[in-house]
């Protein structure tokens, strides 16, 4: 039994490892044993001349020393940001900026098996139907669960722009367990956004379609096109979305763009924003201006305000109408049982966020240098006493501004969105101006000890910075700390490698007041394009380290019945016709080992693995067959295809998984049949 | 003409901050103004308590020196790194181990376009067949080209484990170009390394297959089955390599495993090792041993000598055989010809590496504490003066051990892999001890003033290290300064996320001798697992950072005629019966903004991007249809689909461009016929 030898000592090797582990992981935020780290003049010295060396100034020297994250020091936060077109997510730790890991989303991953064999059913409940797959996404702005206003943890959400479609991926084992297809429309941009208990993420739609997904000529863009909020009700048990309880509010065919939900002050309601209220479509071909001109000539476009928990009710009492299989509640019964009402907004804004305490809601007009600060009381106010000042053309009733608004501040060029933190400021990213404008807040927020709705001052940014990221930040009590500017572009910030250049994550450290905000580091993003990010305690988390169980099924969340065990190893015709392999697999072997089809049979692989050490992963890959697999301890995972091909496929363990690992293979047999010999 | 104003508003911003960027982008490593950057007592006790508060010692703070890069500060040391499974390749700077950029290799990537209506046909180049796509891969070892044994900076190359394929990396856009299929086995892994001017790129196999890729029940392993290492011939002006000028060497069935080139004293020659000299399958199904234990019976296994210029004047000579149209070396002719020999070698063993004068090759034993270190000389000598001990069964000549045996060094527990720096040490991963040790060489690259073949310390790793990789360690004159550890297993040492983990890239500084080796920095890898790397000094690379002129077409290398240019763009029913899109692309609108086409049209979609400044990039993607573009300033693309879903689709730019980034969209229209309208 000498095999069985070589495999206990290494996984005796590596339980020793497990337990150093335990012991020897510690938050870097620990209390400190004493108040300063003591260097003797040699190492001081030291220090000073490596800093020369490497062209350091002091202001590096602490910047370094704020950031550094030595071997086995756990990071404090961990942010969640977009992939933007990548499809995926990114976990990166702070203040290490380390990206801890990738999430494969709405496009395939071979590493996490997602979508080579594995995660299908997933993929394909995102698809427009079976012959139009989509595989990738335009991921952008993810939205942690929420319980009470505040981060809980448990699950992450994240739409996809290019397909209106939205993801569910729980963060026990930070795998993609749900995509939903939005029925009504094909793109999408504020989503997701949560309620208050996650009760729905938000989904607000950007360009106008015939609802439906229907064809309609552009010239009939304002009668046919419309715009859409989209309520996806969250099954917390289940962890998954229940599209039957879910519903869409049809709105006018504006481009909404960003969405957030009310809190506290303001739960209840759901804030919008919108530009080209010009409901214009672009027609450059025909000489006319662009798009871009074309939907920025009003002064104003409309913050959308809407009653979520009016709407809910509406719903159930069965007053929505059903387009593609879909609940949603037209804009005629919006307006009768004033559910939305529109707000004028300086033109083409971009953010709209609502503050911790949910008495205010701020709008930045891209194109506006001011950000508009609401007041939710103001506004819940002018809905009461009716403070109608017009309707639009499709018969919204439009708000008083100067009844609504609190008060404006004159920020900087192209304000894009907003974030918050502990005492009381506000950070608004300034695209044009390629900074981050810290302002103060008024109201019960306000520990700054400044005057309210005055400008601090400006933390630069390389370059022209999109969305920001605040600890915390969209939570009911943002912890402040770190802020991380996401920069669009970086030009000259890093190597080149080659035209397509990274995006730019500047750290920014705001645990001081007034004007202080020095950046801490700059992180390349070389493998998407981040658009939004939100960032939580590292230990809110509870993700875990292996499956519970042996035969462990990550869809389903539960031990498979169908999962084999030890003895239960074989290859198997079944009374469905197609051919079963039921393999188990541990340290370094597949059991069968050699595995003989015929060339058409359908072949069923059940895999699971032995593993109960932490990070004892092995892959599962067949050469020529597309197929890779991660199985992490104690999965189990099924991937069905037929085998169209025949000849000699060695399958492998694609994970390093011990010092026989490159023995750890065998042979899938696809035997040729008479027809397919003769060619 | 207000849009023209909006758009050359942003582009002059953007213009002053790609000067500003010639300027202030400097090397970290330029020679320091002063000897010691000055800290007032103030600082410095700021930069203590900053230490206390998170827990860093004096160590710490010299590691984050030696490590943090400020904004805008460029790397020193760029290290290509393969991704594993994830099919792709990594770029990492060093010394501050951010990874700086992905590049699609086998795997489709939507960022970059790759795979998602653009690259297709590199990726179909890869393909079985038409019927039998492959979208992922298992990249091992990344290969730079080389002229007189440097890295010139010019090519990367990498192989495909999973399905033995290879693949040509331009590095002027860091863009896949070319991948190969190997069109006689299905599984290779020492792949790719370069001889010494890049004249081939070698392929070596894995596990061995009937060649051709046909059927052979695995009872006939011995008799059918065969390994392999093929010479993929480079054609350095085209960029790409020349497949009818290139050949294949069959080889017994044993694994083989890594391959490296011959080197100055021992040019001409390559060196393969292997491991299940023992030809077993593996038979865990019938009660047998699994291949883990059959192939770890012997005490030694064969290192294999190919000349490979001899084998090229055979093949010139018209000695190959062909096998699915693919010339090949065959055992006999290579016998009787004395291209191939064999030496014994420690049992299963993982590296075989040249020394940098190449008077060496260094083999590690996996099973074995030792690394090996044969004499080129005494290989070439026993070779011509016949010192032959015996035959395998397969009739290949086996060199006396003791006569080709330079020395052994008892190294520690698993030793994998060897890299070499500029002092005359050598470093060994060790596997089992989660160590890479420290050695001395002998001959003339010792300037180490230490005795030979002597160990000098270890520095551990965390954990299980696979490769590990010094700068410019694969070439003639490496660099040393430092070291990347590749651990495959990082268990505790970052933040849990999931049972799936990140490997652990170790950085450790080389510089000093003797036992000092510190690690600096641990670099979390989340998405993939990387086998080999490669770190080239920075300014050897000389990327693009736009194209070369408006209309380049990326995958000829030159300007396309048929790229729209300004005045160009239509929508037009070709000879072809297709429907051509002509588009131009600039901030913030497509021209045209508007297409329809009918259900059923097959389109194609022609877009120049007419940007110029560096990081200008744009998307370009339609809802639904499962396209994403990417356009680098000046790039031309082509992606053609048939239109089967009518309905109304937004185009729209997916890569942040300006202020009025949201504006830029249009429509694409597909118009249902009469059959469609009626389901």
């Amino acid at each position: 039994m000498r095999w069985n030898l070589l495999s206990t000592c290494v996984r005796s090797s590596f339980g020793k490892l497990a337990l150093a582990a335990a012991v020897s992981a510690t938050l870097v935020s620990v209390a400190p044993a004493q108040n300063k780290v003591e260097l003797s003049s040699g190492q001081l010295s030291e220090l000073q001349k490596v800093a020369a060396t490497r062209g350091l100034n002091v202001d590096d020297l602490i910047a370094a020393a704020k950031t550094y994250t030595p071997s086995g020091k756990i990071d404090e936060y961990i942010t969640f940001a977009s992939g933007g077109h990548s499809g995926q997510i990114f976990v990166i730790g702070v203040p290490s900026m380390r990206q801890l890991r990738t999430i494969a989303v709405f496009t395939p991953e071979p590493w996490q098996g997602f979508g080579y064999g594995s995660g299908e059913d997933v993929l394909k409940e995102g698809d427009l139907d079976e012959n139009h797959k989509i595989r990738w996404g335009d991921t952008h702005h993810p939205a942690l669960s929420e319980t009470d206003g505040s981060y809980d943890g448990q699950f992450l959400f994240i739409g996809d722009k290019a397909n209106a479609r939205i993801a569910v991926i729980d963060l026990r084992d930070f795998e993609t367990k749900q995509i939903l297809k939005n029925p009504i429309t094909m793109s999408d941009h504020g989503c997701g956004f949560v309620t208050p208990n996650s009760e729905y993420v938000i989904e607000g739609g950007q360009y106008a379609n015939p609802l439906g997904n229907t064809y309609a000529p552009i010239e009939e863009y304002k009668k046919a096109y419309r715009g859409m909020c989209t309520l996806w009700k969250f099954d917390r048990a289940k962890g998954r979305i229940d599209k039957s309880k879910s519903f869409a509010i049809e709105l006018p065919p504006y481009h909404q763009d960003l969405f957030d939900a009310g809190k506290l002050a303001s739960d209840g309601l759901i804030f919008g924003n919108s530009f080209n209220s010009e409901a214009a479509y672009g027609a450059i071909e025909r000489g006319m201006p662009p798009l871009e001109a074309a939907a920025s000539q009003k002064d104003m476009d409309y913050l959308h305000v809407i009653d979520w928990k009016k709407a809910e009710k509406l719903v159930e009492a069965g007053k929505a109408e059903t387009i593609n299989g879909f609940k949603v509640l037209k804009i005629d019964t919006l307006i009768k049982e004033g559910v939305l009402y529109f707000i004028p907004e300086p033109k083409s804004p971009h953010g709209v966020d609502v503050t911790p305490d949910g008495e205010y809601v701020v709008v930045s007009g891209k194109l506006d240098p001011h950000v508009t600060i609401y007041s939710t009381a103001k506004i819940r106010d002018a809905i009461a006493t009716g403070k109608i000042k017009s309707h639009d053309e499709y018969g919204i009733p439009v708000l008083d501004f100067d009844a609504c608004k609190e008060v404006q501040v004159e920020v900087g060029l192209g304000p894009l969105h907003t974030q918050f933190d502990d005492k009381g400021y506000a950070y608004t990213s300034l695209f044009l101006d390629s900074a981050i404008c810290r302002w103060t807040l008024g109201g019960k927020l306000a520990k700054h000890g400044q005057k309210p709705w005055t400008v601090m001052g400006k933390a630069p940014m390389q370059y022209n910075v999109g969305h920001l990221v605040t600890a915390e930040g969209d939570t009911a009590s943002p912890d402040g700390k770190y802020m991380i500017g996401m920069n669009k572009w970086s030009v000259d910030r890093f190597f080149q490698t080659g035209p397509l250049l990274p995006q730019n994550f500047q750290l920014v450290d705001i645990s001081e007041g007034g004007d202080k905000m020095p950046v801490l580091y700059d992180l390349p993003i070389g493998n998407g394009e981040p658009h939004y990010a939100q960032m939580i305690k590292a230990d809110k988390l509870k993700p875990w380290d292996i499956y519970p169980e042996i035969g462990f099924n990550p869809h389903t969340m539960a031990v498979d019945p169908k999962a084999p065990m030890p003895g239960d190893e074989k290859v198997v015709r079944e009374a469905d016709g197609k051919v079963h392999v039921y393999m188990t697999i541990v340290r370094s072997h597949f059991t069968p080992e050699n595995i003989e089809v015929n060339e058409g049979d359908t072949v069923v692989f059940h895999l699971t693995s032995m593993e109960q050490a932490v990070d004892a992963t092995h892959g599962f890959c067949i050469a020529g067959y597309n197929i890779n697999l991660s199985l992490e301890p104690g999965e189990y995972a099924v991937t069905e295809f037929k085998a169209t091909k025949a000849g000699t496929f060695p399958f492998y363990c694609t994970e390093f998984c011990s010092a026989l690992h490159l023995e750890m293979m065998g042979y899938f047999q696809v035997k040729p049949t008479q027809g397919a010999a003769a060619k």
